[in-house]
């Protein structure tokens, strides 16, 4: 078993769009959903579902969703990331547009987390048509798929991208 | 050194709200934002930002811009992270509604998983006034403030908040 700590994880996780066909067992979705749901969320609320997605006529359909992103098709399994509109109703507006989205962002940073240091790899697609997925998924209208993450055995090494300068991004006292 | 398996630290954060007055170094607070700054975001843009903030004043002024919860004003340090509006341009309206407040959220993350592996303890602020912050931080109009993470060391256990049935948040294939 691999035992990775936070910082190695978090460093050495890169996008992987090319998987071996090995299927992923389901010990580890649940596991990866587990540790997403983890994350905090305004009120605990909570407001974010996972769909898990292995057959190849539902991988296929969210392919197309993605404009043909094909990683999505071969990869073995596939996660849709949805906002629970119902469930942040609480916080009305801000609620709906900010904070169920970043509830469900929070999470999948996790779960990203997790696949990587199980040493398997994963990609983050926000690139898709929302109406498609939701069709392919029979999604409820208060459940808004916003993100499909992508996971398998890595048959790339994956390219950790390059990042700004901190200083372009950190700022002291004010702006 | 703390060395914290990554399933751990994400099992063990829970949101601090109540500080002891010592301070958090800075060599923290920029390995807090490297970090945050290595989750993915879309295209690689890195459409977020981050304030350090340390003075009295300015965190007093976010204080009151956070409806007075005042574990804004008492943690040594507060980072208000913002969504990078023009950064994301390239993206068009689903840029700026969705994927810059991921990118800022999935990075946030990092941070709180960071904080937590160094002993340190965080709390994840969403309900504020966004333009009373930007005025307390003289943000230009192309950086949105999304969350404030109040930051120090914990003078409590913090409690690890309760999560839904997996039942009630993970579907399979179809909703």
């Amino acid at each position: 078993m691999y035992r990775v700590e936070v910082v190695e994880a978090i460093e050495g996780r890169a996008s992987i769009r090319t998987f071996k066909p090995d299927s992923v067992g389901d010990e580890i979705v649940e596991e990866a959903i587990r540790l997403a749901n983890l994350a905090p969320s305004a009120g605990n609320l909570q407001a974010r579902d996972f769909v898990v997605v292995r057959s190849q006529s539902t991988k296929k359909a969210l392919a197309d969703a993605a404009l043909g992103q094909d990683f999505v098709r071969s990869a073995p399994v596939v996660v849709v990331c949805c906002a629970n509109l119902e469930r942040i109703k609480h916080y009305g507006e801000r609620g709906r547009t900010l904070y169920c989205l970043q509830d469900v962002a929070a999470s999948i940073e996790n779960m990203m987390l997790y696949i990587h240091s199980k040493g398997l790899g994963s990609v983050w697609v926000g690139a898709f048509d929302e109406e498609r997925a939701s069709i392919a998924l029979n999604l409820p209208n208060h459940a808004r798929p916003v993100a499909i993450i992508a996971i398998g055995h890595p048959a790339e090494k994956g390219t950790r991208t390059r990042r700004l300068p901190q200083g372009q991004i950190e700022h002291r006292e004010k702006w």
